[in-house]
C-alpha cells in the first residue's frame, strides 16, 4: 500500500462499486459484495487488494496472483485463479487508473487564502479557491472556482484561469489563459517573452512579443517546463495535452488535442502539431513545421521536415521508422564487412 | 492588435516618425503625416497599421496587403499596392523590431520596493529601482539605477548588478556580476556550484568552486536556464549574447559577444565560444573545446572537437555540414540498394 | 585567489597539516613547517600557494611552477623545481579537492530560523537548523540537525530530511526522504507526480502516483533538475550519486551508488542503473531498461536496450563504442568514395 505518511486512502469499496466506477463488468456468479481495501501489483496483492493485467507478459503472474480482484481483458479472464474475481474491461489499465483514483483521490486542501499571499485588489477569485503562502496575484487576474494556487506561485496582470485548475508551488504565469481542470507542476514558466530578435552584429534587436499563451482544458504541464508566449499569434496548447518535465515550447507553437510530449522535448517557434501527436523524450522539432494528427516522433529524433498524419519517424534527421531501420541495418552490415 | 489585457499600446505615430525611429527611408512623394496606430502582419493589417516584408516568400501578400505602411527592401518596393507606403530599409525585420518597440514599449512598473522584500542593510540600491514582493537581497549586494527585480528573486551576498537590468520572478543569482541592460527570465539559476569533483569509489570528493559568473551588457538569459560559476577561472557570458530557455552552461565556459544559444543547448565545462557563434536547439558541446567566431552549430548536433571560425557543423559526432550531407546521402543510397 | 567578495579563505596551513588532511606524503627532507596561504593553478601560483599536477599534459607547467607545494604522483615528483615541495599522492586531484576544502570551507550561516518562514506546528526541526526567508515547511516534516534550508524552499507534508542536508533556494520537495549530507541546488523539483496515464482518445486518464522518492546519503542534485516520485514502487537515488543540472529522472527509476549523471540527461520510467554508472551530457535512456554497474554512456547517446556492466556505449541507438567507431568510419569512407 501507499505510504500513509504521504497518501490517504479512501474506501473500502465493494467489487461492484469498483466495477461501476471503472466501467468494467463483473463475471456471472461473482460476489458483488466482496470488499476491496487497496490497490496493489499482481505479485504482492492480497485477498483485499485490486490489481490489473494489461500486458500479456504478465499472464502467469495473473494466474498465480492472490489478489481479490483484477481488471483483465475477457480473453485472459479464464486464467484467473479461483480466489480472484476477474473484472472484465476493454482497457484494464484505464480501468485500474479510475479505480486507483477512487482509492487515492487527490487530497483537497481547505479553501484558505494564505494571509501572506499578495493579491491585487482588482483580482477576482471564485468560490472555494485556495491560495498558498507567498503567492503573488496581479491586477485584473481572474481565478475560477475551486482552483488551488500553490505557495510562491506568481500570476501576472490580466491572466485568466478557469475552474478546478491546480497550480503547484513556484510556477510563474503571465500573458496567458488556462482552461478548466488543468494541472501545472512546480517551476513551470508560462507566458514569458519568446526568443525573438533581429540579428545584428551591432547588437541583436529584440522584437516585442505581443501574443499570449492559450492553454486548453484538462492539460498537464510538467515541472520546470517552459512555454513562451506568441510573438503576435498566440502559443496554443490543446485540450487534454500531456506535457512532461523540462519541455520547451517556443513562441507561436500550436499543440493539438491530446498530444503527449515526453520529458525534455523541444519545439521551435511556429511549429504546429495536430491532435494526438506523440513525441518521445528529448525529441527536437525545428521551427515552422507541420506535424500531422497521430504522428509519432520516436525518442531523441530531430524533426527537420513536415511529418504526415499517422507517420512514425525516427533518427536525425528524422525519417520514417522503416527507413531508419533499413539505414541502421545497412550501416551495421557495412561496418561488419570492413571489420573482418 | 495585441490583447489589451496584457499589452499597452503607445502612439499613434506619423509614418515620418516611425521611419526616423527605425532608420528607414520614406519614398519620394509619400505623405510624411500619414498616421499609424498599430503593427500587424501583412495579411491582417488595415490602413492604420504598419507591417513588414522580410522574406521574399511573402511578396504576394505584400502586394495584396491593406496595410498603411510597411518596411521593405528597395528591390521589392515596386510591388507595393497604391494604398501602402513602402518604407525602405536594408533590414526590414530589424526596422520592424524598432518600430514595434515604439508602439509597445516595455511597461515600466513604478519604482517601488515591496515592503515584503528582505533586503540586507548593507546592500546598496540605485535610484528608481523596483523590487517585487518576497525578493531576498543579500549582504553587500549592489544594484544599479532603474533595475527591476521581480518577486521571489534571491540575490546572494556580494552580487553586483549594473543599471537597467531586469530580473524576472523566481531567479536565483549568486557569485556573479551582471552587466547593464541585461534581462534574465523566470527561474534562471546563476552562480551555483559547478559540477566538479574528484571521482572516487569510496565517495566522490567535491572540489570547491572558487570562480564567479561574469555576465556582460545587453545579454538575455532564458527561463529555467542554468549557468554554473567557475571552478577557479570564471564563467563568462559576453555582451549581447542571446540565451534561450533551459540552456545549461557549465563552469569555466566562456561565451563570446553576440552568441545565440537556442533552447536546451548544453555546454560542458571550460569550453570557449568566440563571438557570434550560433548554436541550434539541443546542441551539446563537449568540455575543453574552442569554437571559433561565427561558427554555426546545427540543431541537435554533438560537438566533440574544436570548430574553426565560420564553419557550420552538423550531426553526431558533428562534422562540417557538407560532409554530413554526403554521409546522409550515402547511407540513404546504401539502405535503398539493400531494400530492393 | 578566489574573489573575497564571495569567498572567505581559512588558513594558513603548514605543508605538513595539508599533507595530513589530504592523505599525501611529504618527501624526505622537505620542511614540514612551510606555510601555505592559498590554492592556485600551476601557472599562476606563487611561493605561498598550493597546486597540483594530475594530467601528464601539464608536466612542463609543473616543472616551471613557482608554487610552494603541489600534489603530484610519485613518478612525476622528480620534475619538481627546487622551490616546490612535491606532495606525493596517488590521486593528486582528490588530494587537491580535500586541501581546497580546507582553505575554502563551505560557509556555515548562523543557525537562524527566518521569522518569515512558514513552519507547520507539527514539523520537527533538529538542532542548529537554519531556515531562510519565505521557506514553507509542511505538516509532520522532520529535518535533521545542522540542515540548511534556503529561502523560498517548499517542503511538502511528511517529508523526512536527515542531518547536514543543504537545500538551496527555490527547491520544492514532496513525497520524499533525503539522506544525510546531501546537497540540492536551486530550483530542483523532487517528488511531484510521475508522468503516468492511460492513453485514451476521449481524454487520457491520469494514474495516481503512489510511490515516493528515496534519496541516499552524500548525493548532489543539480539546479532545475526534476525527479518524479514513483507510481507505486519508489524512485531511488543511491548514496553518493552526482546529478548535474536540468536532469530528468522519471518515476520508478533506480539509480545506484556513486552514479554520475551529467547535465540534461533524461531517464525514462522504471529504468534501473547499477552502481557507478556514468552518463554524459544529454544522454537519453528509454524506460524499463537495466544498465549494469560501471557502464559508461557517452554524451548524447540514446540507450534503447539493456547495457551490460562495464560496457561503454555511444550513438543512437547506442551501441558499444568500438562498434560505433567502426560504423562511423564506414560511413565516412562510403561518403568519400561517392564524393570522388
Amino acid at each position: 500500500m501507499a505510504d500513509p505518511r504521504f497518501f490517504t486512502r479512501a474506501g473500502p469499496f465493494t467489487v461492484a462499486e469498483i466495477a461501476a466506477r471503472a466501467g468494467a463488468e463483473l463475471p456471472p456468479g461473482a460476489d458483488p459484495e466482496l470488499v476491496l481495501v487497496d490497490v496493489a501489483p499482481l505479485e504482492t496483492a492480497g485477498p483485499g487488494d485490486l490489481s490489473f493485467l494489461d500486458n500479456r507478459k504478465y499472464v502467469d503472474a495473473f494466474a498465480a496472483s492472490r489478489a481479490g480482484a483484477a481488471f483483465v481483458r475477457p480473453e485472459h479472464a479464464g486464467r484467473a485463479p479461483s480466489t480472484l474475481v476477474p473484472l472484465l474491461a476493454k482497457d484494464p489499465y484505464k480501468a485500474y487508473a479510475l479505480a486507483a483514483r477512487a482509492f487515492y483521490p487527490e487530497p483537497a486542501p481547505p479553501a484558505t487564502i494564505s494571509p501572506t499571499a499578495v493579491i491585487d485588489p482588482t483580482a477576482r477569485l471564485g468560490t472555494d479557491v485556495s491560495v498558498g503562502p507567498y503567492a503573488v496575484i496581479g491586477a485584473r487576474v481572474e481565478i475560477g472556482d475551486r482552483c488551488r494556487i500553490g505557495s510562491h506561485v506568481v500570476i501576472g496582470d490580466g491572466v485568466i484561469i478557469a475552474e478546478d485548475v491546480r497550480i503547484h508551488p513556484h510556477c510563474t504565469l503571465s500573458h496567458c489563459f488556462v482552461g478548466p481542470r488543468t494541472t501545472i507542476f512546480p517551476g513551470a514558466r508560462i507566458g514569458q517573452d519568446g526568443f525573438g530578435f533581429a540579428p545584428d552584429p551591432a547588437g541583436h534587436v529584440r522584437v516585442p512579443q505581443l501574443g499570449r499563451v492559450i492553454i486548453g482544458a484538462d492539460v498537464e504541464i510538467g515541472a520546470n517546463t517552459t512555454i513562451d508566449r506568441g510573438a503576435g499569434p498566440d502559443t496554443i496548447v490543446g485540450d487534454g495535452a500531456m506535457i512532461d518535465n523540462l519541455v520547451q515550447i517556443g513562441h507561436n507553437v500550436a499543440i493539438g488535442r491530446g498530444c503527449v510530449l515526453v520529458a525534455q522535448v523541444g519545439i521551435s517557434g511556429s511549429t504546429k502539431l495536430g491532435d494526438f501527436v506523440m513525441a518521445g523524450g528529448q525529441v527536437g522539432i525545428a521551427g515552422h513545421l507541420t506535424i500531422g494528427t497521430g504522428a509519432r516522433l520516436a525518442a531523441k529524433c530531430g524533426v527537420m521536415r513536415d511529418v504526415a498524419a499517422g507517420v512514425t519517424v525516427c533518427g536525425f534527421p528524422a525519417v520514417p521508422i522503416k527507413e531508419f531501420m533499413r539505414q541502421f541495418a545497412a550501416i551495421e552490415r557495412l561496418a561488419k564487412k570492413r571489420g573482418k
